[in-house]
C-alpha cells in the first residue's frame, strides 16, 4: 500500500521530534519533508543526533520552493498562530491537516477569542471561515467527525489528561458538575524546547510550583468539551503545577458526588465509556498508578477512587505530554483521518526504568 | 550562659540528622549524646561524612548505661511507637521530651487510636496518663502553651504546610470550613532513610504518584487543629503526591470563598494572624513560590490567590519537610520550651541552587 | 515463518524486563514463559505496569513443571551462579542459551575463578565441561562464532563500552597498549532493582562517587579481548564511578599515541574496523557525543579526539547500560544464534527528551 | 570590632548569591552593596527569594554614584573581562580585590594571553601593571602571600578539586609529573545562571558528556600550580565531564608511581601536606567519598588509592563547585586578606540528604 507522505512544519521543537520518531517506526507512513523557521539547511539527524540513520532530512525554511506539494498530511508542531495562516494553502493542494496549537480547537471566532487572550495574543484569527469545518483532536470524544474531516485541533497537553478523566463522570451524571477542581502536575519537557531560566537545569532540578493559578489557557478546551458532555455550561478550578521530571502530567481531579454512587458503577461507567478506546485503561483504587508508566507512549491511565468521609470523586489521570498530550495524538489523528488501524505505530509499551 | 544539654534518640535517621545538622550551629546547646538502636557503636559521621569534625560522637544502644541523665532536653526522632513508652522516665528525670512521631500529638486515647488504626497500628499507649499534658508543637498556634510544657508532639510535616496555610482562613471565616481540599506534593526525603523500591532512583527520578488517597494519617492532626480554630467541627478531603525531588512539601488549597472577601483583604487576614511569626512569610498573587527558596530552612511561604470564577481561595503552602516540617520545628520547640528565643540556630538563608 | 519461542528466567529484573520489552516489539520472536524466583504467579504486567496488555504472562517457579520444554532460546536474567547450573539442561532439550552474568564469559575454569574471586564467589563453576564451548557475547568481535553456538555469556556493561571504544585502537596498534586507562561512568540502573542505601533516591539524586577503584570485575574480560586483539597480554586501570541519572554508561579511554597517527588515520581506522557493524556509530571531535542519544536503543557511539600537547588518544564511548549493555545484546546475539536479521527488534530511535 | 564592609560586583549571579549567602551568616563581615549590569533597582531578595529578611539590598548599577566609597573588600563575581578594568580604582580606594575570573590568576600578560586564547579572548589585558601583585587565591598553597596582599585572583573550580588532589604528589616526588590524567565530572551550576540549551532540564536530566577534550581554561592554571611545586614544566591531560546533578565537582586523577610508594606513606605526605588547612580532609581507600558530603561547604575531600596491577596512583578529590571552587574560596581569601581567622564564616557541616 502506498504510504502517507506527512509533512512536518515545526520540525525542529519537541513537538515535531516526537512525530518524526513515531513516523520513522510507523508501517504506513513516511515522512517526506521537515520545515522550520530556524536551524535551516542542517540535517534534523545534526540537532536531535539519536535520529542518526533513522531520518537525515534537511530542515527547509517554510518558503522553499522544494517543498513537494502533494503530501497527504501535514503536521503543524507550531506555536499558536502559524497554522491558522499556512493551513488554508494546504487544505486546497488536497494534505490533510493537523495543527498542535490553540489555532483550530474552536469552531468560532468568538470562542477563539476567549482562547487567544489568555495567552495575550490580540491579533483576529487569520483563517475564520475554517473555524466551523476543524475538529477538536481528542478521539475518544470525536472519533467519527475525526475520520471525516481534513482538520484537526490537536488537544492541549493538560486538556487531553483532564478531558479523559473527567468525561464518564460528566457525561454519566456521576458528579456535580460546579464542583470540578483540577489539580495537574507537569513534567517540564511540556514547556518546549528553548531554556529558559524556569527550566534551567540547577533552578528546577529540586523545585516544584504552582504557576497561571486559575488562568491556564487550556481550561477553555477542558470546559467546552465538558460542557457539550453534560449538556450545560461547566465551569472548573484548575491549578497547573511544573515538577522536576521530563515526562509525564498526573492530574488530581475532584468532584462531588451525586447520590448513589457506589465505586463499582463508577468504575464500570468508565469501562463502559471507553471500551472502544484502545489508548484508555481504567484502574480502582487497589491499582494506583504512576506518570513513568505512560513514558513513550500514547496511554492514558486512568484510576478512579472515592473519599466517602467527604463525598468526593477522585480520579488520577496521568499521560505522557509529549505523546498522548502531543505528537502521538497528532499520530492518532492522521490515522483515522486517513482510514487506517487507529493504534498504527503507536503500541509499544516504553521502557522502565 | 550553660548549654542546653540535648540527647538525640533515633539519631542515626534523617530526622536524627537534620538535628545535629541544626545544633551543631546553635550557640546555646550542645548535643550530649545520640541513641540509636541500629548502627551502635559507630561514630555518627561515619553514618553522615559531612558532620565529620562537627559531631563524631559514637551512637549508644537505648540500653546502654552510660547514657547521661542529666538531659535538659531529649529528642525522639523515632518512629511511631518509641516515644511513648520511653518518654516518661527522661520527663520523671526532668528531661524535656520532644516527640517526632504520632505518639504525643493527641491528648487523649480515642483520638490517638483513631490516628493509631490509620497507621495499622493496634497497641493501646504505653502513656495515656502523659496524653492531657502533651502539646501540639506548632509554635504558630501554640506558642505559649509550648513554652510552658515538658512534652511536645512535633507535627507532622504534611500537618505543618496544610494547617500554616489554612488556619487564617478558617479562623477568620474567610472560607466555608467543609469545602476543604488539600492537594499535597512531598520530596522523597519525607519518607526516611530506608530505601524501599518506590524511593530506588531508576523507579523514581522520572516518576510521580498519588498514594494514600484520601486514608493519610496526618489528616488527623489537621482536622483537629481547624476544627479547634473553626469551633466545629471540620473534615478535609487531603491527597498527598510523591514528587521526584528530595526536600519540599507544597500544599495546594482549595476553599470555597464566603461572600464579601477579597483578595487585599485575606492577604491582611494572612499577615495579621502571622504577625509575629518570624518562619511564616505571605506573598500575594504576584509572588509566586517555588519549593526550593524553604530547602534547608524553617521557613514556611504562603501565596494567596482567588479564582473569581469558580469563587475559591486558592492558598500555595510550602516548607522543607525536613525543617520546618520536623528538625526544624522540633529546635523551634526547643528553644521555647527552654526560655531561649525561638528562632535561635534557625535563622538562615539556606543556598541556591 | 514461525516464531522464535523465548523463555526468561529471572523475568522480574530490570534484565529480565528489557528483554520483555524489546521481544514483544520484535517480529520474529514471541515469550514463551517468564521464571522467577520472586513474585511467582503474578503477571509480570503488574510488577512492570507498563507491560499491560503487551506481556501478562504469570511469572512461573524454577520448579513448575509447566515450563514448556521445546524453548529455541533461554535467557538466563540471573546473578553469577544461576545459568551456570541451569543452562546444560537447556541445552540438552535443544535450547540456545543466553546467560547475562560472568557464567559463560571465560572459556576455561582458571579464567573464571579469577573473575569469581572479584565477585567474593568462592564455589566452582557447576559446569566447567560447557565453557570451552561458550562465546563471549559481544557480536562486533564474535559475530561468526556467536552464530554457530548455542551458549553465550552476554558481556558486562562496562565492558560493552570499554572493548568498543578500544577495539580498534588495539587491533591497529594505534596506541601503547600498556598506557591505557578507562574512567567510566554509569546510570543507576546498573546496579539492578533491588533497592539499596547507595540508590536511594535522596541519597543519589545529587551525588556522584567513584567505587571499586581498581577492583572491578569487568576488567577480566575487557583485558581478555583487548590481549585477544593485541596478541599479547594487557593491563588495564579501570575506574567506574555512579552518576544520578538512569541508563547510560560514558567511557573515557585515555592512551599514549604510537607515532605517525593523526586524527584522520584513527577515525578511518574505527570506522574500518566497525564497517559491518550497524549498531556502532564513529564520531570524530567536531561532534561530540551525549550518552542520552543512546538511551533506550542497542547503539555503541564512539567519539575519537586527540590531546596533542600530551600525546594521548581520548575515545569517548557511550551505550544505554540497559540495551547495547544487557537486554539489547542478548536479543542481537540471539538473532545471530538464530540465523535471522541481527537487528530484528533493535532498530529504532529511542526518544528525547 | 568593626565589620569589614564588602561589596559585591556581579551579585546577581551564583557567584554573587554565594557570597550572600555566606556573608549573611559571617560574624565578622557585612554587606555594604549590591552591584550588577542587569535587574539594576530590584531587590537581590526578587531574585533569589530566599535571601528575603537575610539581604533585601537594591541592586546598583556600576555607573550609581551612590555606590559607597569606603568598602574594605571587593568581589567581581563577574565573567572575565570586568575585573581587570574596575579593579585599579578600588584598590587606589584603598579596598582589597578578590577576582573570581581568570583576570588575575596570572602574574605576566603573556601568561594570560594563554589563558585569554582559551575562552576565546583576544584583548590585551587592561591593567598589567597589576599581574605581578596579584596573588593566586588557593589559600593551601599561598596563605602567606594572601595574607599580604590586596588583589587575588580567585581559582577556577576545575582548578581547586586537581590542584588539591595533585599537590602532595607532586611536591612529595610520589608520581612522574608527565603521566598525570585529571578526569572531571562536574555539576551543571559550575556554568552559572544564564540558560543554554545544553543545561536545559529535559536536555539535561537524563544525560551525561564530555566536553572541551584537552581544551578547557583551568588547564593552565594547574600546570602553572603544578609546575610551581615540581620545579620544572608539568603538562597534564585534562577532560571535564558535565553530570546532572546540581553541585560537585568529581576529580579523578591518575599518575605513575614512582618507586617505593606505599599508601601508608602516600597516606602520610598528604596528611603532612595538609596538616594545617582546615578544609582539606584526606582519607584512605577504605573511606570512599561522595560528592554531596560537600555540598554548601567550603571543603575539599581527597581520597587516595593505589592500582598496584598498573602501577598507579588514583586520587578522587571532591568539592562544592560553588563554595571552595568559587564564593568559599572568596571569603577564605577575605578572612586572610583582613587578618581574621581563615575559617569565620565558612564552618559548617552543610544538609544531608
Amino acid at each position: 500500500m502506498k504510504k502517507i507522505r506527512v509533512g512536518i512544519i515545526g520540525a525542529g521543537g519537541y513537538g515535531g521530534c516526537g512525530a518524526i520518531e513515531l513516523l520513522t517506526n510507523h508501517p504506513g507512513a513516511e515522512i517526506a519533508v521537515l520545515v522550520d523557521t530556524q536551524e535551516v539547511g542542517r540535517p534534523i539527524s545534526e540537532i536531535y543526533p539519536h535520529l542518526t540513520g533513522f531520518c537525515d532530512l534537511v530542515i527547509k525554511s517554510p518558503e522553499d520552493p522544494h517543498i513537494p506539494a502533494d503530501l497527504d498530511v501535514v503536521f503543524f508542531a507550531t506555536p499558536d498562530g502559524v497554522g491558522q495562516k499556512a493551513a488554508p494553502s494546504w487544505i486546497q493542494k488536497g494534505a490533510k491537516v493537523v495543527d498542535y496549537s490553540g489555532d483550530f480547537r474552536f469552531n468560532d471566532p468568538g470562542t477563539y477569542e476567549g482562547y487567544a487572550f489568555r495567552i495575550g495574543r490580540t491579533q483576529q484569527h487569520s483563517s475564520p471561515e475554517l473555524l466551523p469545518y476543524s475538529v477538536y483532536g481528542l478521539a475518544e470524544l470525536h472519533r467519527e467527525e475525526i475520520r471525516k474531516t481534513n482538520l484537526v485541533g490537536n488537544p492541549g497537553c493538560f486538556a487531553v489528561s483532564c478531558i479523559l478523566g473527567l468525561a464518564p463522570a460528566v457525561a454519566e451524571n456521576i458528579i456535580e458538575p460546579d464542583s470540578i477542581i483540577c489539580d495537574a502536575k507537569t513534567g517540564v519537557s511540556g514547556a518546549g524546547k528553548n531554556p529558559k531560566p524556569a527550566w534551567h537545569f540547577p533552578a528546577r532540578y529540586e523545585t516544584m510550583n504552582a504557576y497561571k493559578i486559575s488562568g491556564h489557557q487550556h481550561v477553555f478546551e477542558i470546559e467546552r468539551e465538558l460542557s457539550r458532555l453534560a449538556g450545560r455550561a461547566i465551569t472548573i478550578t484548575f491549578t497547573p503545577h511544573a515538577i522536576p521530571l521530563c515526562r509525564g502530567i498526573l492530574s488530581t481531579i475532584y468532584g462531588e458526588l451525586k447520590n448513589g454512587q457506589s465505586i463499582k458503577t463508577i468504575e464500570e461507567a468508565y469501562r463502559s465509556f471507553y471500551k472502544e478506546d484502545r489508548f484508555v485503561r481504567v484502574f480502582g483504587p487497589d491499582k494506583p498508578q504512576m506518570s513513568i508508566y505512560m513514558r513513550g507512549t500514547n496511554f492514558c491511565n486512568i484510576s478512579i477512587n472515592l473519599d466517602e468521609r467527604t463525598n468526593k470523586l477522585i480520579v488520577v489521570s496521568l499521560i505522557d505530554n509529549l505523546v498522548k498530550g502531543q505528537a502521538g495524538s497528532a499520530v492518532q489523528n492522521m490515522n483515522l483521518m486517513c482510514g487506517i488501524d487507529e493504534t498504527e505505530g503507536l503500541m509499544h509499551p516504553g521502557i522502565f526504568p
